[in-house]
């Protein structure tokens, strides 16, 4: 590193011409001795860059497996599928890969979203907490006209319900909105911002002097809460399926009844631990297909979280289920668009419009797969040699 | 999608030939529709695969920006360095680098890395409460052996202690391994592994019947919990910086008190809501810098997690901290030897060997960034219209 | 213990004569060699048992001390109050005290009670989550109905609204019902279970097969919950004072400053510990007023948890509020109506119909006090001090 | 209420003597038209009130039922026991007594205490996070001047071991004393304290400059914490036996099947709740019997955690289990020598030194009695109808 760094090179207008990039790449090599073959070699037109990224100098590239087929029993998705996932972490494409020729072979996954809606969470300061209820009985009695001033910004986001806490002399709001195919962390905020200035216009004056702040952090952006668990955030979604006993034990070696057993143990554990997901290992599968769809990476903060709950029948069949009650999801917008973004989406048929509902269904569907196959293999004593048989130079 | 699905083409032997790879994207566009050029531009050597990804079709491009200079006051990373980070959300670089602007103003973040470990985490069902207490005070005299035994199968990690905690007939256990410049989950599953059949092998006949599962869930692998912000996973470190009132007013129009009475609403909020980080948004910055250089991008949902603690001194300038209990990092092995990731960790001299605390160090210093242009923002209502200007295709 | 136990005393009837009674107490002290002048020396007329208690031996006697005078600003609760607090823990009616000094010199604490309701929980059991998503849509396209239902049972109790969150194939409920002046736990069980049973009957077919268990355990009774601190149980209260500099300084010796920044370090430390009351004490204040007015000593567990939020406005006054979103509190019914439980709740005005919030208030009122003055003892280095003094016996 | 209030009588000296007592029963007459009767009627000592209360006025009369016999399989407690319960819930002493009668036709309760510290938790405030780093190798390295220093104030106390936590700039200890047969809160303060002042004495200057904090609100008192359930607070107790089918079926009419699912529902219920208690009513049996015994009401608050973990096995006979982390316990000291709490004690067996693990194993062992017997009635649907039979004049 040199002692007086330059600055990184910039025009005036247009960040995201090639010669600019080029520059970049240049400075990288003379200032860090770094030549940058791979992260130049990107396919992806600069024109499609301004809104994903500044200061391009190029791009990651991510190895991508293709797993499946994965028979859906959802509302939105139906069939079979082929599913993309980017990833480095060797094993992974092979075992979801196991699971989704289970759940195939018993009819696919049944999923079910339970809601969708994004959030904002503006925060009110009141001058006492009385001030402050009386604020939130003033919001309920206006909610029509503050709909009407959100709407205000956005031809596709529509404010669904407010839910509101009461803390200290703080009135801690989180607006619900639709989005359509969008994840709509941008549109809401635009909205929610709207809805507050028509707020603080029309407030009555008889509850004294108030401001907000756009954001009181119980949304919760890019972190989990147990508030997302109990209300969601982006999509709750439900993915069930019946494990037929033998078909377990064929496929994977593992009895389910020691499955089951096993998943009690790992309840207990979670709750012994605090933890924000019950079950196996969901971030896999959704960082995997977020990464290869142009989903928010960030958002694995919140979509990871998730509540398993697994029956022993009467017959020795699983019955599994996993709640996801936070997957922020788009079809449309932010990196969709992108070159191999796209690609990906349209493996599956779910680029663009009215598609969302696809997506996540098939997320939630691969999900499950990879719960179902790990859980079998930490049971049929194979985790371990998996790992060495895939993931070789992993250490 | 077709209604007799066909398998993904493989051969036996090397699914990593470029033959293959080439059957399985000709076998996407015969069985989707879907061309996939760009998936297949990649310059990553099909044969560095292997261990990353099964059935690989490509890769994901992910745009990368260069944010930096960041002036570094770390332990182990001093000095200047330019930060590549993968995103496709727009305005992100763009605000962290002002962070690091301001950042590097006042000499650089300070950091300090409190502990480092990777955990795996046996749990033992014993025959009842006491038998499992007994299995404890075993454990506790018999670590040496049980150490030599977990480092049988690794000449990296070494078995550092062993957290415990008994609840109901079971032992619940915690291995904590260092592992070099490796994340270490599977180097710590293997170890973990010979350790528990040394166990099982030289136990007492006087503590019954015992068995063991290789993971009781309290790793907590893959998900957060609180266990971890208690007791780390991966790296903890804490990433420290005064902010001077006028400098801060200066390069983003924000009050350090009114930066600092945000803060406050928003730990109560968090609080409220039952977050596992009372910052801003510190999984933009990890998730970014994981992606650019090779990391696990599933592990977010641990890394995300993070409390922030902040003084406004005597003068209103801002004491800002951030501690970041589990950053789990590698330099060396899974996805940092890839094509663009290992070009992405040379830019910050940090590919290799005895590196790892320096990239750590350097991701803490990131994220401290992001956290204080994004409260600045918030705080100067500046928040929404950056969006605008830098987002605009995203809804 | 003798070897062949003999079962209690019991006649068929009326276990409440004081015959039998008294046969009770001589049968502990020929089966355990303990005589009990003291359980034996109850007041309570044995009639009035019926319905607290079965198996009657006599009653604890616990201290109880006189706190106050406290002014109180609250909108049920007006004037100055004297508390009577049972405990047997030195200092505590002490420091109370003080910290009622403190806040009737300043008007006394404004309290507001945000909501109140109490709460039972019935999960139902659907086929798979579609019926149960399905199940939600009924119950709010029939809540009329279900209220009706619901309020066969009971003169007092209303229902209010019903929350839901799917999980699984499970639909777990939480129906909130207003209960007059009585905590109502056993009033919304009834009511819930009515309202269960006219569900059964009318479900449409196209749901299928639906069965339901009165409690999913989320109501959450005796166990505080994250869901309480967001969504209440029993009031949600907000108590809140500004409090003087110098008046802190001249009563305790302590400066607001410092105060305040332990305040910070302990909020920190309690998201650290994962905490359910970012505060100081508040189960000894309401544990004691809890007791001495026949309040239901096991919601301890629920009342316990709080959010405290403090500022330091610019004089260097503290303003400082404490949340309580989960008291569950009665003045009529229970143990209310038992002879000293009376008398205490009588000493404050707050017997009988009609009282139930000015009682909250004046508890909420009270527990305020208790913070100010250990949090004031703590940053004067008293505390350990204070406990040497009134403590003495208690190691 | 008067406008302008009197001070309650004190006089200089001793409160404590019967006309200062009596003094004060006049003034609450005096001032707020109530005549105490009851409360005046104490048998209690008044020389023995010092040290429990300040402000006398007379006791609480709490009515006592007596549950049992108890059958217990301790390792302290052996035998039978007559369990008396201190409450004002009509229902709470059959059902307990009914869960003791199945308990003990099972050879009674097995019980085991895993560990049992008191805590007290100083927080060190240093320069910057490496300053703290390097204060918790100090601390480490001198543990044997620090628990020699701590234990100089008590001869009970034992240091036991220091938990470190390092968050920001600041270490978060959490000193574990043994404390005999007290409770121990206060010596655990003392001591603590007497630690912090040698370390401050002692400390190296190349730490620079630190503080500290007597609590920094880990310790957690007085309220639960997520740090509890991993880490104890007082005992840590495991209370087990399994129910065989047929005599729950005989003596509730519930099958052991049904109540294994409710337990499943329930734990799920539990998590989506986050809950502090995945059981059922433990809260009931603690406050019953730390009222009758003279433990600290308060402490409820920390001792109603547990997690419960059932398992059924392949004759349907159902294992439970249920771990409860915190129970604070005494049997010498506090409210323990009282009369009424000293005869409860005397009833058990339980009364003065040595006998402390024993209270709480009688203590767990009634608590899963009561955990048995209402998780029976909830599935025979006899939940509603027992407290309609027990509880008739409570709303």
């Amino acid at each position: 590193m040199s002692d007086t760094p330059k600055s990184i090179p910039r025009i005036s207008g247009n960040n995201f011409q090639p010669e600019i990039i080029k520059a970049r790449q240049d400075f990288i090599t003379a200032e860090t001795g770094t030549s940058v073959p791979h992260l130049s070699a990107t396919t992806i037109d600069p024109s499609t860059l301004k809104g994903n990224v500044e200061n391009p100098i190029g791009a990651a590239q991510i190895p991508i497996g293709l797993a499946g087929p994965l028979l859906m029993n959802g509302e939105h998705a139906k069939g079979h599928f082929y599913v993309p996932m980017a990833t480095t972490e060797g094993t992974l494409v092979a075992s979801y890969s196991r699971g989704m020729r289970i759940l195939s072979q018993i009819g696919g996954p049944k999923t079910t979203i339970i809601e969708r809606y994004m959030q904002r969470a503006p925060v009110f300061h009141c001058e006492d907490a009385r001030k402050a209820r009386g604020l939130g009985e003033w919001l309920r009695a206006n909610f029509a006209s503050i709909k009407a001033a959100a709407e205000t910004t956005t031809s596709v986001g529509k404010l669904s319900h407010i839910e509101e806490y009461g803390v200290s002399r703080m009135w801690y709001t989180r607006f619900n909105f639709t989005t359509g195919d969008a994840a709509g962390q941008n549109m809401c905020g635009k909205a929610a911002d709207a809805a507050c200035r028509w707020i603080m216009k029309n407030l009555p004056a008889d509850l004294g002097k108030i401001t907000y702040t756009l954001s009181g952090a119980i949304d919760t952006d890019k972190k989990h809460s147990h508030l997302n668990t109990l209300h969601s955030r982006g999509a709750r979604v439900v993915v069930e399926a019946v494990l037929p006993r033998d078909l377990i034990k064929s496929m994977t070696r593992a009895e389910t009844r020691d499955m089951y057993r096993a998943r009690q143990v790992s309840m207990l554990g979670g709750m012994l631990a605090g933890t924000t997901n019950n079950g196996v290992h969901a971030a896999n599968g959704i960082a995997s297909l977020f990464l290869a769809t142009g989903q928010d990476e960030a958002n694995v903060a919140e979509s990871q979280a998730g509540l398993t709950y697994v029956e022993l029948l009467e017959n020795d069949d699983l019955y599994w289920s996993l709640t996801l009650p936070s997957i922020i999801a788009a079809t449309y917008g932010g990196g969709t668009g992108l070159a191999t973004q796209r690609e990906c989406l349209e493996i599956m048929g779910c680029y663009g419009s009215g598609k969302v509902e696809k997506f996540i269904e098939i997320l939630a569907g691969t999900v499950l797969a990879g719960e179902i196959s790990l859980s079998a293999a930490v049971v049929a004593n194979e985790w371990v040699e998996s790992h060495d048989k895939h993931g070789r130079n992993r250490p």
